[in-house]
């Protein structure tokens, strides 16, 4: 067994399914050889997992593990519309993170999408072969903002590079 | 008449005079098939439609309209560089909302600009007959912000995607 | 002499070490024809240059200096992972300006970036003579964010597009 998903499994990780958009737009785009995937809050079975800020309601911790969801629902989306095993790498990724008034350790929650993903892609080359040891390691923005959709304490989003010969998954 | 700029009219919408910069940049700029669109501010005639912050000074109804404004003045940029009618899909929306403390519906202002690019693409494509259902679909992040540029309570950037086949307008 | 870092020296610039990421990314990456730079921090010598929100810590003038201190930064980044001579043109540059109550010149803290970008490319373009003119002509967002890591009053990052015969550097 190898692949991205599998080694979501042996990282204990079960991919969710696609969280629906609040609004008028999609979870993920194909352009060319590149899925947009719209910013992905901390949603576990259709709830935010917390809400509130950052370095007050919610610590460091608990930021970590909510963008380690937000990273999650990001392969979902990207699953979504393409096949996980065609994921050449992660480009992008941008942390927004709600934050208190002097919270500035941005770095560390937004920590929590970056290892995910490159643990994810990583445990997928080393199973498969195929793929690239980069495939994981990106481009990152986080910065500290005033408020999230819903109240959320994270949103992450990123664009993904698909190999050149990937097909789209017909839905 | 058929095309985007028929898709506006029917739609009772004017496009607008590209909004110049408000400093050393370009308001759009092509790379390949793409379009890159910078940060529109809800500008009308040079002026800013309203200032302040939303879930304050604003309210998300009137902050649902300087979203659309943001959006058609995007078209605007996109259009000063290149044939409205080769735009393949808007890929990626990020929505920014000036956000008064504790005002947690970004999505509902940020429709305004995605529902606004996804009625004139399909509006297009109905009566155009080439043009794929999805051009308006796109990812998209929508974050609220402590300040944007001149007090705007809104400002939106965007993707697009041109068609292979484009050629640049020349200017 | 002639080339991206001829130009940096007549102006009076030296290209920095490239500034090693805060956490689990890469300061750059490359797609295809892209280069993506991740946010960089207005870092001098593995040390903020300034700390503080604009608008009231740090000045407008001092916040346009650090902005220039990213931009620096950024083709820092882009030179650790190709040639500077091989970049088509900067294509999009996000802005993030922690920004005090009431702060709304973002676009003037951002010019440090986007005027320092002009000024490198251009230059190389004059000397060179193989470059276009709009080199350092970009698309460009600035907003006023919360906080940003570490305290940095500012956060610059942007996406550059390298020529199609660009190879990769070797290292």
């Amino acid at each position: 067994m190898a692949g991205v998903e599998a080694a979501l499994e042996r990282l204990g990780l079960t991919l969710p399914a696609v969280v629906p958009p609040v609004a008028a737009y999609q979870p993920a785009v194909r352009s060319g050889d590149y899925v947009y995937v719209s910013g992905q809050l901390p949603m576990v079975g259709g709830e935010l997992a917390a809400t509130g800020k950052v370095g007050a309601e919610v610590d460091v911790e608990r930021a970590y593990e909510l963008a380690r969801i937000c990273a999650l629902n990001g392969i979902a989306a990207i699953a979504s519309i393409a096949d996980l095993d065609e994921v050449a790498r992660i480009v992008k990724v941008t942390g927004f993170v709600a934050s208190a008034p002097g919270f500035i350790e941005q770095p560390k929650v937004i920590n929590g999408a970056s290892e995910l993903l490159g643990d994810v892609f990583a445990e997928a080359r080393e199973a498969d072969g195929r793929r690239s040891g980069e495939a994981g390691r990106h481009a990152r923005s986080a910065v500290g903002v005033a408020e999230l959709p819903l109240g959320a304490p994270v949103e992450v989003d990123l664009v993904a590079e698909l190999r050149p010969t990937a097909k789209m998954r017909l839905v």
